[in-house]
């Protein structure tokens, strides 16, 4: 028996409605398929959609099945001729799919048709997600296709079983070097992906360490195989992080240059043995030269050069390369106030426009430091006009919580897509960049790191659930808001009934927003303890060679990154955005130390000085944690024991964590400025 | 062949000068020893005395053994007959041990007589050090017993092969749950310690984990004799580290209460038990209710009770309790600047004095707080007139280098151990209570913590050899200066031709000073990376449960000890000391941010403010630094190549350490102050 948890938001839990099951019963009794029998993906769809009317109604229906476009009609039949003929005329997007249904008939029908089977699967999500949160199914008429054409997921996890970054126990895939293909998890972690739009996933680190340097050779390919098919069932395409230094490392080659004849045609070979293997492997992952990678930069080449020679391995198979743009010196000299890590991924790749093959795709995390709570929208993003890219999100919340602090990062993504970059006027949103509708792109997207675990909930904390979920939803809409991304989840996750999923919804809403209040102010960034990344330590990355410094002294603090006496790094933004972020009056407060050092007494927008804001809102967070720990007690009896247990648990260790970084910030900034707090609270 | 390195002190080159050894060969040509043929460290040191005359000059003695009192003649043995008689008069302690030779005669002889084969042992590695050092042999009259009766080493050496705070390679002991007792290097290592007259071992971590709770079982007991024979061939004692809660993670009893019979039973069972293998067992090393071990506080029962049990178990054997004093809370919160962690080993067991067995040893570090480069001396070291005690030194380098920065402990034990307590007036100095004669302790002496692993060369660092031959030395004898040890290891080490010898001298004896001049200024401790406890990281500890703060904020910094105005840890000393520590204007220099917080323009006696004074010591620091290496370089041709690069290098590293520490430390007081360089140098 799978635990509430380990379901996630694809509940199987009975509706309590009995009533509404008999008055559906005529509708969900039949089932009538029709797909291509080649595509794995159509008995998906079928299973997925009798499983789902089976546990929320307890209704085992009839099922039909043929050979044909991908169409699916639920109940009768016959009365959805003249839908199915209307539809029939359509030509859909493969990913995308229509949902109709009668209008209240006494033989009510509900027709799902596919651009693909692919498509039918994800409408038979949707109308799941419907039944799930007990929506009317009447008068329905739903036309989808999704904004992103790549909706993708990287798992940084290791063959060991461990998981960089992993918050929610050791990997589902991997345990001492084995591909563990005995457990079900995976599957089930298809169908979670699957039920949300993702099409795509990297099975393996992007720090691709020995063994898994060994996943494209004869040792691991035929697990590898069987892990694409898996994937492969739930239209989801499988690649692979690769270690550029393979040739190399595999004991093939003394070199790994990639204007060599000899790795040119190592990687060929790899590439043909691979597809022989997986004919729709999607391809190839690659951090090079990036945090001690190797890399092109060894054999004085650069990212084009490094990126095209994969490229060109993999063209004739249609395979890709996601080329990683998290590239800086991590071993800068903190002494160095000029040096600005933030202008690295720019700097690197912007002079590389239009050298890349089609075939490759840039993939730039979401800002230019590394996932913190609060940063800019990276510069580099659009302005390649000539090169596709794609943006990465960090769905596990290293720097965010960890999974023991709600942080629903949609609040914060939704921001980076809605950013406008006004590289072509007003309007050059990243959401149009992502989606290739500004630059025209071949191929781009969204990716998102992983936060799943082989804990029973997969994310640890049960509410965690909401980022995967979340992400998955954003990829496939951009346009969907916070708000009903949590509305959604929460309902499908715990009940439609009650107040519970109302609380969840508003909890989740708040979140980003308290849990920035109580760690580094104003965009910042980092002040968390060096490797661990989760509890304060506001200098433990202040003299480090990592390049990310507040610069705090008994003045004032915050980076200067103008033109006119920083690093210059708003130079890399289009004129509105880098007038903006330039000038002290209008940088909006939230960065406000990300782009300029000013002294404590500043007064930002809001009216307050930054010191007095640095006090305010780690007071507040504190008091908004410890409000939520009440607001979750009082839904003691309305949520099942398990997870009930498990979010208080972890709220009593977000209080924790909040009071810690409360007192050590306000504390670190009162002794360092020697202002007291204008309402005279307990400061250490 | 042995290298260099692992030669350490014990030498085995031949003198470069030929024609001394033509001129020793009468005196070194015959040993006539006499010696109870049922003491193995008879044998051993017939065979040093051998060995070490052999590879010194190559000679290889006639040697006679015969049975009787511990005696060696060394040439001939007749002419010694009077001199032999004489001492045959005295009766020597059991360690102790005369050496008398010739007065210029045709034939030559040196007499060595022990007050045991033990003490015989010692004087044999007496005679070698003069050999090693190429003193005269001629008109000796040496007569020596140790000032301490225990001399013992803490191995913190854990059985999967690693070691606590060890950074010289893994143990020496174990490797994957298995006693190395193939190696040769338990025997080697055993030869050393017994050179400088370590006469005990513990030789498992005061951390008792699991697997080295069993070591008092079947599964190891016979491992751990064969250890104890090894040993015990040096005169070395074996003791083992045992964890409190044995009774229960053993599965045998369901409490650890020591009032309760079942649990004192089995401990007595567990004395038998291990006293019937190994007869001449040493006791229990045992760190109780300290940084999350159990002890009696789980059961309502204080420190004597707890370590009385175990006495009380061992008693009838001869078996001695070593019980640490290190406890204290180590879940502190930092907001609370009355609690005080360097009160916590006086608070706990000041009040217990009388109440402990007389086979019971209060094992207690020499600082308040934990093996810091500058702390003032235990105010409990002394302070129970009725309660045997030893003092724990730190040889392994936790907070002082380990082992890539040269620090000559030996500074700074001389200063503790010349520390006047005032307890019973002037003259009350800890190396008087450690010897027993101010308190008649029955039980006393020192210990030190290990710095030796299974690198090649013992100890990482050539120059940190100096470290345990300087315990061992100092341990013997609390008068030697460190100038006299450094100087003597020096010479045995490298050789006493040329200037190699007084070169690494002179930089031994900067060491300690330099290491301070560049770490944590003025007695206040810590600024380390936590856990790691070696780069720099001012506010690392500050917000920490470990109650290790430093309270700086833009006005001064320093921990209020004063009993007026702060934590009253300052009325622990007696009243002399109690005074100078109060008072902010007789408080030494080295001490006063331990005692006091002071404005950075606080002037010290020095004349200079604490702000300058941090400044002027972090430059001074990094140029002492940059001396040794020039002038290590210039000795290049001077010392073997194996040394020389070790050194070089890790000079290299002390090098950047120092200035990392220069830069941090300067950098962080001089944003926290807003308080410029009086001499104006680059601040960052």
């Amino acid at each position: 028996m799978k635990s509430r948890g380990y379901q996630a938001w694809l509940t199987e839990e009975r509706w309590k409605n009995t009533a509404r099951i008999e008055t559906v019963r005529p509708l969900l009794g039949v089932v009538s398929a029709s797909v291509n029998p080649e595509q794995a993906v159509g008995a998906a769809a079928i299973e997925e959609m009798v499983n789902g009317i089976t546990s929320f109604t307890g209704i085992h229906p009839d099922v039909t099945v043929t050979s044909g476009p991908a169409l699916m009609v639920i109940g009768a039949k016959e009365k959805a001729e003249s839908v199915v003929q209307e539809l029939n005329m359509y030509t859909l997007k493969e990913e995308g799919y229509v949902i109709r249904s009668s209008r209240g008939q006494s033989s009510p029908f509900v027709v799902l048709f596919g651009g693909s089977e692919k498509g039918l699967l994800y409408a038979v999500f949707h109308f799941l997600r419907l039944l799930g949160t007990e929506a009317e199914l009447e008068n329905l008429n739903i036309a989808q296709t999704p904004r992103n054409a790549l909706r993708m997921i990287n798992q940084w996890d290791n063959m060991d079983g461990s998981v960089e970054r992993g918050y929610s126990g050791g990997s589902i895939f991997y345990r001492e070097n084995r591909v563990l293909l005995e457990s079900s998890r995976i599957r089930d972690y298809a169908r979670l992906l699957a039920s949300v739009g993702i099409n795509a996933i990297a099975v393996n680190n992007v720090n691709v360490h020995h063994e898994e340097t060994r996943l494209i050779t004869d040792a691991y390919l035929p697990d590898v195989a069987k892990l694409a098919d898996l994937f492969g069932r739930y239209g989801i395409r499988l690649f692979l992080s690769v270690n550029y230094a393979a040739p190399m490392e595999l004991g093939d080659l003394s070199t790994a240059d990639p204007l060599d004849e000899g790795v040119q045609q190592w990687w060929r070979d790899k590439a043909s043995e691979i597809y022989r293997r997986i004919p729709d492997f999607g391809g190839f992952l690659v951090k090079a030269d990036s945090e001690n990678r190797p890399g092109p930069f060894t054999y004085g080449r650069d990212h084009a050069d490094g990126a095209n020679m994969l490229a060109d391995a993999l063209a004739h198979w249609g395979g890709l390369v996601l080329w990683r743009c998290f590239v800086y010196d991590c071993h800068q000299d903190w002494r160095d106030r000029q040096m600005d890590r933030a202008r690295a991924a720019y700097d690197h790749f912007r002079p590389l426009d239009g050298r890349f093959r089609d075939n490759v795709i840039l993939q730039i995390k979401n800002g230019p430091m590394d996932f913190q709570v609060r940063e800019p929208v990276s510069p580099l993003f659009g302005a390649m006009e000539h090169t596709n890219q794609m943006m990465e999100f960090q769905i596990a919340q290293e720097y965010t919580g960890q999974q023991r602090d709600v942080c629903f990062l949609v609040s914060q993504w939704k921001q980076a897509m809605d950013f406008d970059t006004c590289l072509k006027g007003p309007g050059s949103t990243v959401k149009r960049i992502a989606s290739g509708e500004l630059h025209s792109y071949r191929y781009s997207g969204v990716t998102g790191v992983s936060n799943i675990g082989d804990d029973d909930n997969w994310t640890g904390h049960p509410l965690a659930q909401a980022n995967l979920y979340g992400f998955g939803r954003l990829a496939w809409d951009p346009d969907l808001t916070a708000e009903e991304i949590a509305s959604e989840w929460s309902k499908l996750t715990f009940t439609s009934e009650g107040r519970v999923a109302a609380m969840v919804t508003e909890l989740l809403l708040e979140s980003y927003s308290v849990y920035e209040s109580y760690t580094a102010p104003l965009g910042v960034g980092w002040m968390v303890q060096p490797h661990y990344h989760y509890a304060v330590d506001v200098d433990g990355y202040e003299y480090s060679k990592w390049g990310t410094y507040h610069f705090a002294d008994c003045y004032g603090i915050g980076v200067d990154r103008t033109i006119s006496t920083g690093t210059g790094y708003t130079s890399q933004y289009a004129p509105v955005n880098r007038e903006r972020y330039e000038s002290l009056e209008k940088c909006p407060d939230e960065l406000v130390l990300f782009f300029h050092h000013v002294p404590y007494t500043h007064v930002l927008h809001s009216g307050k000085t930054v010191i007095q804001h640095i006090y305010d809102t780690h007071f507040e967070g504190v008091e908004r944690v410890e409000a939520w720990v009440h607001r979750w007690q009082e839904l003691k009896n309305e949520v099942d024991s398990e997870r009930y247990e498990q979010i208080a648990e972890r709220l009593g260790w977000q209080e924790n964590n909040a009071k810690q970084w409360r007192d050590v910030i306000n504390t670190y900034f009162y002794r360092k400025s020697g202002i007291s707090d204008a309402r005279g609270r307990r400061i250490y």
